[in-house]
């Protein structure tokens, strides 16, 4: 098992990495006595529950099985996920696990982050997307009709247990879009690890093992790095602001298609593709680095164009809806060069016209 | 116009204590521009929304008037409130506005610490119990079935408008709860102040500027300094865990009555006698100091003891599930002395429950 820290003073914490992390016992060993209850869903929890019970020494009633699906992460579930913390008395040093996706992670940290204004939660990750991203730095959140992890807070886990072994189970649509985060550690800040993605990306595919550990761990690495520097992306433009690369985005195809019919991956995917194309338009990286990234997405098994429903000028309404306009001003992450990313509200707004324009018309041919 | 600084390095933040403070456009100067919506209730918006409005450059669009009471703290109205400001795209960076009493800006603030995970907010309290407590230091949230403030989270305010002017209309029964927290700092930490209410405390029942003046002053100093030293009541036993004098009676109290006959202060109160009544049966203060301590609580027009439907092993039942339960050990503050309290698990559980059942007995005969 290896361990990476995230440090952020009094609320660091340890990243496990590890083919069977969440069977071994001692990847709780932290919080005995504490462990309270799991939430999970209906997919990951027939793999995987017996297991972290066992480890744990939890029974099955404190376990909460959700459905899966992002269509889970409401207001209104999280509600009833409250209701049935203090129904079951859980005390404010109780410490909740949340074990699966990022739907789950979000969801859970939520409930963890303000139940008795908030108590510890542990994340065992289930996805690759979720090992990679969405475990790691404390965004946790819910959806809304008016878009995606509009409610939320940042809360810390108290632990990350990423095992690789659980990407076993995972069906290929969803490490197809795990690997989009991937891609996008690569290309927002480690030119060389996206040269590496590039001859290895079809092992990570088979699912070769060492293949998933060294992305797992490199991911975690940049990821831990950025959250220590700016753990609450509140410096403008600052480090952390750097992982939405593509977000932008991936948002607006989310909230146009409702989160349901594409996986969040998939969006992220486009978005990196649209990043990289603003980027070579705007003369920052060259057509064929912007090439590279559209082809590693799609050797990735991920779309590389938005849904063919939406025109471009939803699309840049949708962007305006998002949270990184700051007075009024849209943002965006943009590619100074394959490898650095930066954000900036200063782009010539006619070439994000033609980027939407070009992309959308793109959907409509394929 | 006063300041006082509450000091928790980059989340420090001003009390602006003064007669006209709300309606001074000086006291929002710092947010020009920023300030998005104001979240208020229906008694107090009649008298001085407009004021705060008019200060502000603010519309009455703007605004969001709830009904008034305890009963609108709840997780479905936090909801619509948040589809409120979603709905009128506020910003990331938009400042909110509570302007209320404790109900309002435990609603609204709670909503802020989650809205997009975060936005900023100003308290403008107008209750006495608001302005000597609740408003200042960070805490957030809204109410459950089986507990008061079960579901919140810490997020300070960043700036807090304390006029002593808008306590002329507050009911009289509101101000004698608003004097429960009073009393509360001067039995905690301040001997001194508790002697200058026993001897001024009818000045501020009529109401006198001076008085009222000293009052929010005095308390709003201890306040910030305790949240200053233990921001998220992290400290066990810590100071700030000591601004929970008598809540934990209080709260069982709340819960029995479901938080709508009695207001939150008139609780407190009980709550006071029964912890000077337990101090002194534990030898801890003398039997005269507790019995100062309900004198000056009756004097300022409140109850010493609980409401008559509660029994004593229904009030314990309820206090073990209070939030100060740690590892199942029930924790109090208690008085070493009075203006010395301390937090403990270690008192005679015998004493305690003489406590109850002659509370219980002295509310049967009242």
């Amino acid at each position: 098992m290896q361990r990476l820290e995230v440090s952020l003073g009094p609320r660091s914490y340890p990243i496990l990495i590890g083919a069977g992390a969440l069977s071994d016992p001692a990847s709780y060993a932290d919080f005995r006595g504490r462990l309270r209850k799991i939430i999970s869903d209906e997919n990951v929890a027939r793999h995987y529950l017996q297991r972290v019970l066992a480890a744990t020494g939890l029974g099955a009633s404190d376990a909460l099985v959700l459905g899966s699906g992002e269509s889970q992460k409401t207001w209104q579930i999280a509600g009833q996920v409250l209701d049935w913390l203090l129904g079951a008395n859980v005390p404010r040093d109780g410490v909740l696990i949340a074990l699966g996706g990022g739907v789950v992670g979000d969801l859970a940290g939520f409930c963890a982050s303000i139940y008795q204004r908030g108590i510890d939660f542990v994340q065992i990750p289930t996805t690759l997307l979720a090992q990679v991203d969405s475990s790691v730095g404390g965004k946790t959140g819910v959806n809304h009709p008016r878009g995606k992890n509009m409610i939320g807070a940042f809360h810390q886990p108290r632990c990350v247990v990423a095992d690789t072994d659980a990407l076993r189970t995972l069906p290929a649509r969803e490490l197809h879009a795990g690997l989009a985060e991937v891609i996008k550690y690569g290309m927002l800040g480690d030119a060389d690890f996206f040269a590496w993605l590039e001859a290895n990306v079809d092992r990570a595919l088979k699912l070769d093992a060492e293949a998933l550990g060294q992305i797992v761990r490199r991911c975690c690495e940049m990821k831990a790095a950025i959250v220590g520097e700016d753990e609450r992306e509140s410096l403008k433009g600052g480090p952390r602001t750097l992982l939405n690369l593509g977000h932008t985005f991936a948002h607006a195809i989310e909230t146009h298609l409702g989160y349901e019919s594409w996986l969040h991956g998939e969006a992220v995917a486009v978005g990196l593709c649209m990043a990289a194309d603003l980027s070579a338009r705007l003369g920052w990286i060259s057509a064929h680095d912007a090439d590279r990234c559209a082809k590693l997405v799609a050797r990735a098994g991920l779309p590389t164009a938005p849904p063919d429903s939406i025109a471009p000028a939803e699309f840049r309404a949708l962007m305006s809806r998002d949270k990184k306009v700051a007075g009024g001003k849209l943002r965006l992450v943009l590619l100074r060069a394959l490898g650095e990313a930066v954000t900036t509200a200063e782009f010539d707004d006619v070439k994000l016209g033609q980027t939407l324009e070009q992309s959308c018309a793109r959907a409509r041919v394929a």
